[in-house]
C-alpha cells in the first residue's frame, strides 16, 4: 500500500506561473518524483486581492489538485502561504499541505547573525504578518522589518529585471531596509528574478533567502520519513486557467526549460462552489 | 412605455475600478442618470488574459448588468471594448452595448492634424489591433503607431504617477512615438492618471484623447435619439467581486468622490456557465 501511494503525483499549485521556480527546485531536488502544476493564471494575481477571496480561491485550487490522486500539496504561492495555509489544513485535513513560509522562516534563521530579518513580498501577504509571526515565534528577540513591493511582479513580467528602472523601484521599497538587516526573505515567487539587482542595492552583507530552494527540503524530508520517495517517475503536467499568446516565454523563464503541452482547465462553475 | 424604460439605470462595467473614471465622466454628462456599475475585481486584470477567457469573463459581467434591467450598457474597459464588443452584441442583440475604442477613434480623428495617431493599451488592447483598424477604416492614408504599456497601471495603482520612475517607464514605452504623432488615445482607464507625465514627455504639441470623456458624449447622443433620458435619477450603485483592504482610497481616487457603500458579489458559479 505505501508503495502505491508513493507512486502518486506531487500537487503544487500557485496564483499564476511565478510557482514554477518552485516546480524547478523540487525536481532539482527529486527528479524522478511526478508532479501535478496548477497555475490560476485567469485569475492571477492573489496578491492585491482580499482574505476572502484568496482563501476561496485556493480552496477550488486544492480540489482541483486533490482530483490527481495527489500524495501532498505544496502551496507554491506565498500569498496563499500567508493568508491561507492554516484555513486550508482545517478544511482538507486528508492531505499533507505544505506552504512556503515556514520553510524560508526557518532558512532565514540559520543565516541571520545579527537577528535582524527583513520580509518582502505582496499587499496581501505583508499584510497578513505571517512571516513576522512565524520568525517572533521562533526566537522571540529578533527586529523584523517588512515591505510590500506591488511593482516587483509586473517588472519580472516585463523582463525589467536590471537597468535604471528596476533599480530606482528597488531603491524605492528598500531603503528603508537597507543597512539594517542581514537577512531578506524573498517572499513572492517573482521576486528571484531581481535577486541580482536586490543584492546589488542591499549589499553582499545581505543573504537574500528564496522559499523556493528551501520547500524542496522540506517536501523531501517528509517524503523520506513517511517512505513515500517514488523513483521511477519524474513527469511534469502543467495546468493553467488561462494560456495568453505570451505566456510560454514567461513560463520557460520560471521553469527554466522547454515545455511542450500546457492543458487549459476550468476551476470554477459547479464543483468549486464552496461558500466561505 | 418609453417614459419607463427612460428610468432605467446605465449598465458600466470593466475589469476593475478604473473604469470609474467612465462613471464620473457619465455622472458629470447627465447627472441624473442611475448608474450600476460592476467591477471584476476578483480576477482583474484582464489586459493580460487570452481573447477567450476576456470573453468569457464579458460575458459573465453582462449578465450580472441585465439583472438591473439596464437600458444600456457601457464596456469601460478598453480591453473588453477591443476584443469582445462584436461578439457580446451578437451574444446579447437585446441591448445596446457601446464600448470605449470608437468614441477614442473618433476624438482622435478629430484632434489630429497630420494624420499620425498614436494609440497605448494593455497587451490584450494592442494585440487586437481594434483601434488601428477602426482609425484606418475611417481614413486610409493615416499612420497608427501603438504600443502596450503594461507597466502603468500598476504605477497608477501604486500612485507613481510622476517622478523619475513615471518618467522613466514613460520613456521607455512612449520613446518610438514622439516627434511622430499628434494624437494620442489614452487606451486604458488607468493611463489618465498619468496624463501629465505622459504631456510632459511627449511635448505640448500631441492631444491626449481620454475615451472616458468622448464615451459619456455618446451615451448621452444616443439617450437622447431614443427618448430615453432620464431626469429623476441621479443614483450610483458600485458592485465588485471582491474588496481588499486598500480599495475604498483607489475607488474615490478614480470616481473623483466619496464612497460609502460597495456591494461585493458573486459573478462565477453556475449562473455564469456560458461554455465558449
Amino acid at each position: 500500500m505505501k508503495g502505491e501511494n508513493s507512486k502518486r503525483p506531487i500537487g503544487v499549485f500557485d496564483s499564476g506561473v511565478g510557482g514554477l521556480t518552485v516546480v524547478r527546485e523540487i525536481k532539482k531536488t527529486l527528479p524522478e518524483e511526478d508532479i501535478v502544476y496548477l497555475g490560476d493564471t485567469a485569475r492571477v494575481p492573489y496578491g492585491t486581492k482580499s482574505e476572502k477571496t484568496i482563501k476561496k480561491f485556493a480552496v477550488e485550487d486544492v480540489m482541483f489538485l486533490l482530483k490527481y490522486r495527489v500524495k501532498l500539496i505544496v502551496i507554491a504561492c506565498n500569498t496563499v502561504s500567508s493568508v491561507a495555509l492554516n484555513f486550508l489544513k482545517e478544511t482538507f485535513p486528508e492531505i499533507p499541505i505544505f506552504g512556503v513560509v515556514d520553510p524560508g522562516v526557518k532558512e532565514a534563521l540559520r543565516v541571520t547573525k545579527s537577528g535582524n530579518i527583513g520580509v518582502i513580498g505582496t499587499i496581501a501577504t505583508i499584510k497578513s504578518g505571517a512571516h513576522e509571526k512565524a520568525l517572533l515565534n521562533a526566537k522571540e528577540d529578533l527586529k523584523v522589518y517588512t515591505k510590500p513591493c506591488p511593482l516587483f511582479v509586473p517588472l519580472a513580467e516585463e523582463g525589467i529585471t536590471q537597468g535604471k528602472i528596476a533599480n530606482d523601484v528597488i531603491s524605492l521599497y528598500l531603503h528603508d531596509l537597507k543597512g539594517k538587516i542581514d537577512a531578506l526573505i524573498l517572499g513572492c515567487t517573482h521576486y528571484p528574478l531581481l535577486k541580482k539587482a536586490i543584492k546589488g542595492f542591499m549589499g553582499s552583507d545581505v543573504t537574500l533567502v528564496d522559499p523556493a530552494v528551501e520547500i524542496a527540503k522540506t517536501v523531501r524530508s517528509f517524503l523520506e520519513k513517511n517512505n513515500l520517495l517514488n523513483n521511477t517517475g519524474g513527469e511534469l503536467s502543467i495546468h493553467l486557467t488561462d494560456v495568453p499568446p505570451h505566456y510560454k516565454e514567461l513560463i520557460e523563464r520560471f521553469l527554466g526549460q522547454k515545455v511542450n503541452r500546457i492543458f487549459q482547465v476550468e476551476l470554477t462553475g459547479c464543483e468549486g462552489g464552496i461558500k466561505l
